[in-house]
């Protein structure tokens, strides 16, 4: 199987999850998905402690794991992808089995951070959306499915989400070979994206 | 015939003509080209004057006689497209003969910047490279191909081509549906745009 990894990054709240959720559902068994955010280190501190990490940091994830990960689903193996918890702020014991697929969407916000990582992707798509919109995204998401308050989405988003990104995710950007504006609702980029990925699947 | 019309905008030096090139050579007689350089409007002052108009500005192209051609050219009918000669300012008494095609370039800085215009592009790309490196591929061009001095196109550059660039040119990435950082050299994306047309092709 000649499978390619096509890498979706972009800040919180750009639309890079919609954009993917929109990949997997079209192509369906053909395509598989691996999140950054599910190789944030194990944690063995308090919950308190954890709820003060900075996860926007490169050093929050096991990014190596992942490395391996990708390259065996590369080489046709099947991985078992870690599990985390947004709940308890935490990796939990479950993993999810990935199998090989021709096309494998690896989506995170700091996923051309690591040069390692970078170069394994054969298709590099950054998705901006001005940090207005992307900050309200946020906010509606953490506030109404993830139960947080709107000041601790706010005092979050000051302190590590908004100079994390501009220190660690912005500059990344350059290393994409196509940016879409908007993400998961521009339509155009998105038909783009879809008959590329048809075109591997058909030819190979 | 259904075409479609695909805009490639972006700042001067960016390589959006390299990436228009790439396009054509490799589809030959099913794509044309309309450049909006060749709709600037005809001067009827001396050569002295017509030196110092403002290239960089909406107002120095008769976008409505382009508009007007690349609704003939998607209604199927052949355009007769002015043409231009940068060593006189001024349009010459040609034109070419533009035949309608399953899809029709559209290549200018300020192509994005008409409402009406862009309203007529079903697929808009910008076409983005750092300021520096578009200004040293500028010098490059104007010094060795157009026989201008480095004195005349940093002056140029200075007086017009940057502030027309931050007011109408910059402004109008947004409108774009996917972003291609560094034009005709980045094949990944040339490659996934290759495969967009072809597949217009292929099934109209």
């Amino acid at each position: 199987m000649n499978t390619i990894l096509i890498g979706i990054a972009g800040g919180t709240g750009s639309g890079k999850t919609t954009l993917t959720d929109h990949l997997a559902r079209r192509f369906g068994a053909d395509i598989s998905v691996v999140h950054h955010d599910n190789y944030y280190k194990r944690q063995e501190r308090p919950f308190e402690e954890r709820c003060r990490q900075n996860y926007d940091h490169p050093d929050a994830f096991d990014t190596d794991l992942m490395i391996a990960d990708l390259k065996k689903l590369k080489a046709g193996q099947t991985i078992h992808c870690p599990v985390y918890d947004y709940s308890i702020h935490n990796r939990t014991d479950e993993t999810v089995e990935v199998r090989p697929t021709k096309v494998v969407l690896v989506e995170g916000i700091l996923i051309f951070q690591n040069k390692a990582l970078r170069d394994l992707l054969d298709i590099k798509i950054f998705v901006e959306t001005d940090a207005d919109v992307r900050i309200l995204r946020r906010a509606l998401r953490d506030v109404e499915e993830r139960g947080r308050s709107l000041e601790s989405v706010v005092n979050q988003y000051l302190t590590t989400v908004k100079p994390m990104h501009e220190q660690f995710v912005e500059p990344t950007r350059k290393y994409a070979d196509i940016i879409v504006l908007e993400g998961g609702h521009n339509l155009v980029a998105l038909d783009m994206i879809m008959q590329r990925i048809a075109n591997h699947i058909a030819q190979n």
